[in-house]
């Protein structure tokens, strides 16, 4: 099955507009004098990103979920006033029928991996919304939500399904295709919702799904009013929505294209270069420090807009992350750079942290934590690289508590510091709950204290003896050692450091997130290479054509 | 790779005794006076479960770890004395190098991933031994342990390794094999030894591993003396284990074989039937209640050994679930089933729970729960059948409870009725921490109140209205309803079935061997697909031969 995603060779980008948007819509209802958006999906069927299949009643692909993500950066950084989102669909009878069948059918394992990891990120960020931005969210089923339909439907806080003898919700995956609602489907089903293990199985068997008033009973939906009373129930939980969310006002600050040179062994940003060695299946990603002057206040910020370094430099970043990811998925191994004046570095930290109260404040912190965690879970092998001239302070030491490894280079001659900031004291949380010094200390947890107390520049030995780096060669070994580092870890099988970052990532506590991409995408993951779905006489390789699916019926 | 497992025909076994053991040796080293169980593995290189590999450097195959298991079983009731376990090799110089790669490499993916769930229960016994039993271990590292065998290691307690300048501890699965540690090993380093992820990821690509001073000071091993103190040092950390322990003395209940006949469509066993239809790819397991009379104080158990139904029915069950994994990969739906008397079941769990304080008890008692732990995570679906003369009460609710569905009977004519014991409350947990009715009910936790307090038989619309089943079909639907649900589970995906079961199973927190199977195996299964590790050109594969594997850099 490798190989065979149409036009693979076009890259994908991720950075979008409203105004060139194809699949969704953000309406505001005059109703609610601004504190409600809607997001209508309406896919039409010759939408797709990559040619060779339709997007048949409202199903989508890696396109229409970018735009989904995008939909929802703006909404946080350019309508303050939203206080609830209202996710519908701009067809009759039908919300959303999932992930495009054909588009997945004819993807690479490596695209359908990222491809889902991609759609659970953004699914993840309506949860977060909800939880840290107080902008909740209503899905208005306003016909029947199939696959990953229902499963975008039970990311956000509430949903409503009304009761007219058709409009149902589904998880067909199993039953029909030989795959798992991987979307976060499955592990929310029980833990979000936390719908009886037997009733979930039961639905998750029923390709023809749940309506109305059993739908309910179950917990799969928390409303199923008649017809006539579906909008009046989806207005009234809105309301309910934006009348205690403690959304701080703020001026919007507007989300301008992000800028980048790209080629085929790179892109090169303002703040951020990604720069790659395809022959050595290696890559170098350099963030920089601020160069001029930065926001002393919130209101400077607000002036500044989205060209201020903390927002530009995560976003760029962000952006670079998902370059590797799609556009180049041979580079296995990355070395994290920094370069510039950690001063500047700490200061932006230290206006945020100072002001952590205020509204766009909080959303470019929050916007900062999604970009690192987008880090921690990038299959890619990161090591730190800590150099005089780098610039690991604060939030961008959190680059190097990501990595799987920091060398940081003991020298004589040179300086080379470390620091850390306040946000490095649990505003830019992984997915697991912990900071990354947290994660990093589950054995000794009085080091992370020791740590946060450690002011200014930290020094090599000090750091070493820290732990918060893992190696300090020395000018003289330097260049061998991390040579030979990457040399190594390069020539191990790509499929064994994914699953080794995987289980060594994440520490400690789970949570729903860490159970989506640790757990329930490893057995989807499984089931994307085995021949029962992808094999010839496969489920998802057969869906819609009239020969049925033969199984090795050997259970592991 | 499928269907090259030598002699795969050939069932096996899991009942053994220590007169028959190959590979291990029980000692009782006379200066502890008979406190300390020494277990001694020496596995003889042509002593292999199946013709094709070499057992070389004390490397093990499942027929080893049958014999762990059985040791560890035959401690905890045969030895109520031992109060700590050395574990050690009866090789110089090596300990123990992991599980066979040849073994390995010739066998089908259902068996490889069999294996190791067999083995990581093994080793979870181990570590069940310490917190429940008061029976702590001590890897005596005779020599390197690398793979599977510092797996092992990292089971028991604690860990000594000589500073002898060879000895080394090491995980090189990813680094040679292109796979993971995946009989618990990446999870233990981070979660139960708690080790900096950075030295994790270092210590994992490392084939060579890791020795002396350095393995103490990453956390690897607690103490590295030099050789001429390594005695001395073991004993010392079983002198101040058996000291410490709280073990219960009790007199030894010997295990006798367990009888069976057995024949290609199920076995047959005092308390329990196992009888399957290989057409139709299913099968029912049966569970019965005891008949006479059985023990009513402790004093009584111990005279009536394991012959008591508590024991006998618990002992039977789990072989035949192990018959089921290992000897009838293709039986992908089960029916559970109870037959007899439910108020002798319930007399058992009485007596059991009022004396929870003895040691024998106590033993039966976890060994009912790693049974039914067994049941947990056997990728087979599981529908529990309430029937008129069945008797799922107490303990045997709980297979009800760990079933996928439960189908209860609502007969007009005869009565058909469930019921609790103390057992339900809390002694017999999953995995996760929780009992089986507090993982039902994540939603309703006020629900395990309201269940535990219904004395007495439950009759159908009862124990449907406590949500404790999940369809009460009545008398004219029953039959076709409970055909069509075996039919429907039996026609799909047995790689979907065993995803999506390994998801919904476990819905709240997360433990460290829930990790183990629900995220460490779900990453080594799909390792274990894929063409980078058993194809061709797969390090697998190519292990041991000059040829250097070729992998597909791509990564996931």
């Amino acid at each position: 099955m490798e190989g065979r995603d149409p036009k693979s060779e076009e890259p994908v980008h991720f950075d979008t507009h409203p105004d060139r948007y194809k699949h969704w819509r953000i309406e505001s209802p005059p109703e609610y004098e601004g504190a409600v958006a809607r997001l209508v999906m309406n896919v039409p069927e010759d939408g797709g990103l990559r040619p060779g299949y339709i997007l048949k009643l409202n199903s989508y692909d890696l396109g229409v979920d970018i735009e989904l993500a995008d939909a929802l950066q703006r909404i946080r950084f350019e309508r303050p006033a939203v206080k609830a989102i209202e996710i519908r669909s701009g067809k009759d009878r039908i919300f959303c029928s999932g992930a495009n069948i054909y588009m997945l059918g004819s993807s690479t394992h490596a695209f359908k991996v990222n491809f889902c990891k991609f759609t659970n990120e953004t699914r993840l960020y309506l949860e977060e919304m909800s939880a840290d931005s107080g902008i909740s969210s209503v899905a208005a089923l306003n016909g029947t939500a199939s696959g990953g339909g229902y499963e975008l439907a039970i990311s956000c806080d509430e949903i409503v399904l009304p009761d007219d003898g058709s409009s149902a919700v589904s998880l067909p995956e199993a039953p029909l295709l030989g795959v798992l609602p991987g979307t976060g489907g499955l592990t929310r089903l029980v833990d979000k919702r936390k719908i009886r293990r037997d009733l979930a199985d039961t639905f998750s068997t029923l390709a023809e799904g749940v309506r109305g008033k059993r739908a309910v009973e179950w917990g799969l939906v928390d409303e199923a009013p008649p017809k006539p009373q579906f909008e009046g129930a989806v207005k009234k939980r809105l309301q309910a929505m934006a009348s205690r969310s403690r959304r701080k006002p703020f001026k919007p600050m507007e989300l301008l294209p992000i800028e980048a040179k790209r080629s085929s062994t790179g892109a090169e940003y303002k703040y951020v270069s990604l720069t790659l060695d395809p022959k050595a299946r290696t890559g170098t990603l350099t963030v920089r420090a601020p160069e001029g002057a930065e926001p002393k206040t919130p209101a400077e910020l607000t002036t500044a807009g989205c060209s201020a370094w903390a927002v530009r430099a995560f976003r760029e970043l962000d952006d670079a992350l998902l370059d590797l990811r799609f556009n180049h998925p041979t580079i296995g191994t990355i070395a994290l750079e920094t370069r510039g004046d950690p001063a500047r570095v700490l200061a932006v930290d230290a206006m945020l942290a100072s002001n952590l109260d205020d509204g766009l404040v909080r959303e470019v912190v929050l916007h900062m934590k999604r970009v690192c965690k987008r880090l921690d879970v990038t299959a890619r092998s990161f090591f730190a690289l800590v150099e005089p001239g780098s610039c690991f302070a604060g939030s961008l030491l959190e680059l190097a508590l990501g990595a799987d490894r920091t060398y940081m280079k003991d020298s004589e001659d040179e300086p080379v510091t470390i620091a850390l900031s306040q946000l490095n004291a649990g505003a830019l949380p992984m997915g697991n709950g912990l900071s990354r010094l947290q994660s990093r200390f589950l054995r000794e947890p009085e080091r992370v204290t020791r740590a946060l107390e450690t002011k200014g520049p930290i020094d090599t030995k000090t750091a070493l003896a820290l732990g918060l780096v893992t190696f300090a060669p020395d000018d003289i070994d330097w260049d061998d050692e991390i040579r030979i580092a990457f040399e190594e870890r390069a020539s191990l099988s790509p499929d064994a450091m994914t699953g080794m970052e995987a289980s060594l990532r994440f520490g400690g506590p789970e949570t729903l997130e860490t159970k989506i991409f640790g757990r329930l995408s490893a057995w989807q993951n499984w089931i994307f290479v085995r021949p029962n779905a992808v094999g010839e006489k496969g489920a998802l390789s057969l869906y819609g054509q009239p020969e049925r699916p033969e199984f090795d019926w050997r259970r592991t």
